[in-house]
């Protein structure tokens, strides 16, 4: 469950109209009342419909019918119905179905991760990175968990992930079996990832006492040998696929043995094709 | 000159570390300073590298080397240089290239589009609508303004674009001459956009006094016509495109006289490739 | 419709009491409900009193009358009134009073401007400029349109409205007529406005393909030549007053032939006197 | 000193320009510089040059010239000048200078106030009453301070001021002896204000143990006997006039014996008026 | 009444999920449903109760039981309880209660101050200063009122208070005859307070015509010399005792004849300890 | 490296002086400058001096000597050093301070309790939880890694933690073992800890799977023993003593056994003791 403010709310209205609703003032239909309703243009999961409610109901709209986030739509399906002043649906159309839209795209390209990823194992994951367009990582993991996801990490302050550019300042791979027992005794509660590049890095992180390894681009033909490689050394250790992971190849990943698939690929979706049907009543 | 608050930049960097980099703490190599260089791995428009220098002067870097919002790069050029802090630069890393990424593969699709139009027509323009992801509205116009595009309309609060939701209540299409007539006497210094969705829609708002008609979904192919059958009613009536305009159909539309290309395809780009490189100093 | 943010109008209620009411707080007379209740002491249009009925609702009040922001009211007229925890009260009455009384006193001298303007033409328009206080954008455009007034710009991302001191930079007024083309061809969707100080600067933007000239301080028995001038050369140029214009000299500037009358007088209004009667219950 | 954030000074550029200088984009003159000069159109007191400058600072100009806030001006003196982009100068000149021009105009009525007060009595005191325009505490008292003024209450946390209305609740005037006991015994660091209307209920609050009676509304003619009535009672007792008060009858209650003037009189003074010159260089 | 934003609200609930509850989320228990109740495990005052309920509401539950701030409960008294989606409740658990928890501890320690001062002394008064933990000034003088305390001064705005540090920059306590004088004749609205640190400076000030003496660290065996030289110089002269003041000496103070117990030590009170209950329903 | 905000720093100055610094306005020291300088009363490891540092900046100060976070300093050390305008210094004076002082306060407990526990384990760690005051996640966390300690979590966000309320709802501690197996299905790169009260509930969790067991009011003297039994199930078994750590017993669970100390004491440290010296210059 995300936690949307009151000023994440209000901010998405405020954007689009800073100054009010020109057309609508100048039209001059106070007094009217009608009805908007949202439907699946294509077979969707649908995120973010209890935000939009809210932008609804701070405009005075009443809702009369709504899915919750996560839900799996069949074309024409409806997921939001609400009543009320003509002006009020106006100004609040775009923002809520906009929002919807995108937060939709996502979840159902993270939904086909999923289950391509499924298809092969049921018990690999797709996680999404932190590396959503800026200021959306409230909708980005929201849909990323309505799709099936998981968040790799929400940023620098949850995970311990260590790259080839820490480990520049700290004696590069060849050092990196101190670098996790230095850590290991300060932190005990979180696993330790480090990325490879390359089938060596990952035998020397194997052998360094971490936790996971994220092998960054690392071909789906590879990874078999990697593993094996690896599993050798530590046979407890998780090797998971990062790096270019998409639609095209998840299946492959999961085959090769990935244990997660990381990717921001889902982030990047189109935006869910929505038909907003307004009625004057 | 989009203006980037304070907040508009802390809020960027607050979201990927609410409470500290996990990573950089525990890996502890403070004294240690470094450099940061990205560049294009590709042919790009960049964007929003101003944003990015201002979050690395709030961490300490100094800046040594950028190129301003909308430069055209090639493969290999750098973009943007800085050093200090090796746990700033850690800090700092993503979220700065995160943001250029972003906003310089919205740029460079607009980009791309005002080439494919102006290769037919140097007068034509490529207008972003406001349908950008939410909380994006001003990194996605300082992109679209990069790219060479500009604003068809920043949210409710600028321009008069009637829809035929609005005319619902209004008395329809039928009725559009009256909507005129009242809204010119009210608001003299804008224009009045009303979309239409057919050529005989776009007859009744060339009759109409309306200054432009923003044509939904009318396929190229079927444009000269429209045209010629509304400059007969109305020789200074502007038609343009709007509803599906992308890449493929670009040339198409300004071929077919469409004045401008109204779309929010440059807003779903997948972001540019920019390398990032890290090297201890 | 202009949009109030919660943080919109939570800061209005802070400011006045950023720790607590110290008066309120010393009598303690917790347990005891009273009335509010807001009469008009002369005749006016009310603003505001959405958000004072926001306001209170916020602090536990129930709303027990209110007329929409707009309305004409007579003196001795209620327009609002509500119940509830004593302390509550206290804690917002001037508050919520002071904004109406503001945004009243705006709506009310917008509305003064409009009659006396369409005494003399319907069709003509008071428009109110950005030149408000600082900080209140949202309650200056309310009570515009309340008073039947509409904007002029609200900002600098609406409109397209050149000075003599944008001049400066791209040739002078000589220039006019390629800075409206290289626009034209840039912005189709926005009428193009000039300002002018005289009547040769009038006749440099009439020919130049503009669509409004906004004459900065001409005095109103200039106006009618100018005019003239100025359609001699472009028929369907829309000239519009600006510059001092007020409540003495509006109908002036209206007989003369000014298609709008923009100015920011509205704004400085003294704020409508209203009695706020409490009452124990 | 009134602290501006970051965010009071960044909120009035963002609302001038929520999405670009459309005009200045269109125009293009980047590469261009030029120099904006401020200059006094009549004799004033000049207040927030200093926020001024901050706003011009975070768009890229430099200071060449500024006098603090609180200096007095004569006609044609020269405020504030500085130099840089053409578009930065464009983005900032009229919220700059609204700014200025709002708070100015306070600060030299209030300063008149204070002139027209002294040469009575040089102990009598200008205080401004928390009733100033929505959003503009920092503003208004800032320029209140700058114009010789001082706060009569920022707030309802600062001061004990008991209104009429605050004792339908304890027992009416009747009461107020109890009252003030009853406060006296909690709050001994803060003086304790009653307002009356009339000499009856100054006798009485004189009686009580308060420490200043704020008399409404009573006439000047009427003050003096008041004074002598209530100093009889209790000889320490400070009597403070407030309601109605402004330049027109600021010597007569000064004359009648008003130890302090209360009035929100000078929060609606027309701006001054001030010369922006703006130059190419 | 303290009065919270609606922002104040949801920071709480912001700052400790930034990206959703990653525990809930991963046993994913939507569906059901349970109820939540808070007990005090030792007797205590309680506070924040209604700020809690606010979160509460906010995320869906629904209010069984509450108590308002202020009451005084004995071990075992139940002050909050709400029903409603499991998930809500663990999303909230810990922030409101961690936010009453720390109040509370406030509250009831103020109110042991106020019980050992009034033991001896009705009239005393417990003040806080301003010196809360940094950001807590709402909660602090919520908790501070609640427990019976009042507030010495909340900030820098509202009272007068000089210190030794004031006077290093105006002659020093030589010369605070004059000082007084001063101000005296610019505010007479509220008292002068002046901070002393031994008795020979208490009687400079007692004879320059300050209000009220804050006696910093003057143990309480001289306090009451203190006092009778003071008020022989002005019998209406109010000394306060800071500095140090606390549950182990506020008697001692209060037996010494200090007026006033200003202190910030109720601010560092443990947090209260209070028993929530969670049980599935 | 904990990230403050512009506003983050703005609300701290922003919350004393709301309305401007009444005393230093009324006695009027403009054109003085003087020094400000800051001694530890006591040994201590200081915090936030950074964040006084942008305060004083900020105000016009100019910082002549300042150590970093994280320094342990003696009796009599000098901390900070600022010179500049006096009405400055006393905006600033008591909001640095108390940002300095309560920060080091957090920081020097936790140290004392890091060193406690390192006296018996070099490997043990101090936790910190997320149980600190309300709004003070980040100066709790500076403040705690400051002192050497890491957080155990800071929100519900990061770590996968699972009480015996979560149990509730999904069949009590006998089903934790096919709780655990859902988990780490779904999310591989996270550490899984389970809460446990006594030792048959440690058991339990021992064999399911997880990660870490987080004894909650286990005595020290039960430690060992739970210790020994768990990791007879599992060898590589986590398990942490929280509830009620302190420096009373810091030692004694240190040589218990327990690999981390979760706590939140130190967040209610009394404030340090620091001297201000303010000189006029």
């Amino acid at each position: 469950m995300i936690y949307f403010t009151e000023t994440d709310i209000d901010r998405l209205i405020e954007d689009d109209v800073p100054a009010g609703d020109m057309t609508s003032y100048l039209m001059d239909f106070k007094g009217e009342t009608g009805r908007i309703s949202l439907f699946a243009r294509h077979s969707m999961v649908v995120c973010c419909i209890e935000e939009a409610e809210r932008m609804y109901r701070k405009n005075g709209l009443q809702i009369m019918h709504s899915v919750p986030s996560g839900t799996k739509l069949s074309e024409g399906d409806k997921m939001l119905e609400a009543e009320g002043n003509a002006e009020a649906i106006h100004l609040i159309w775009r923002t809520g179905l906009a929002m919807i839209e995108f937060a939709s795209g996502i979840a159902t390209r993270t939904n086909s991760l999923v289950e391509a990823a499924h298809a092969v194992n049921q018990n690999i994951q797709v996680a999404g990175t932190r590396k959503h367009p800026p200021y959306l990582k409230k909708i980005a993991l929201k849909a990323l968990m309505a799709g099936g996801g998981i968040p790799h990490r929400t940023g620098l302050s949850d995970t311990i992930l260590i790259f080839r550019e820490h480990l520049l300042f700290s004696g590069g791979y060849e050092n990196i079996e101190n670098v996790i027992t230095k850590i290991r005794n300060k932190q005990k509660e979180r696993k330790i990832v480090v990325e490879a590049h390359n089938i060596s890095e990952a035998k020397l992180i194997a052998s360094s006492g971490a936790d996971v390894i994220q092998m960054d681009k690392l071909p789906p033909n590879d990874f078999p040998i990697c593993k094996k490689e690896c599993e050798k050394i530590n046979p407890s250790i998780c090797i998971i696929a990062a790096g270019g992971v998409n639609a095209s190849n998840a299946a492959e990943y999961a085959k090769a043995g990935a244990e997660v698939l990381v990717t921001s690929w889902m982030y990047f979706a189109p935006p869910a094709d929505i038909k907003a049907v307004i009625e004057k009543i």
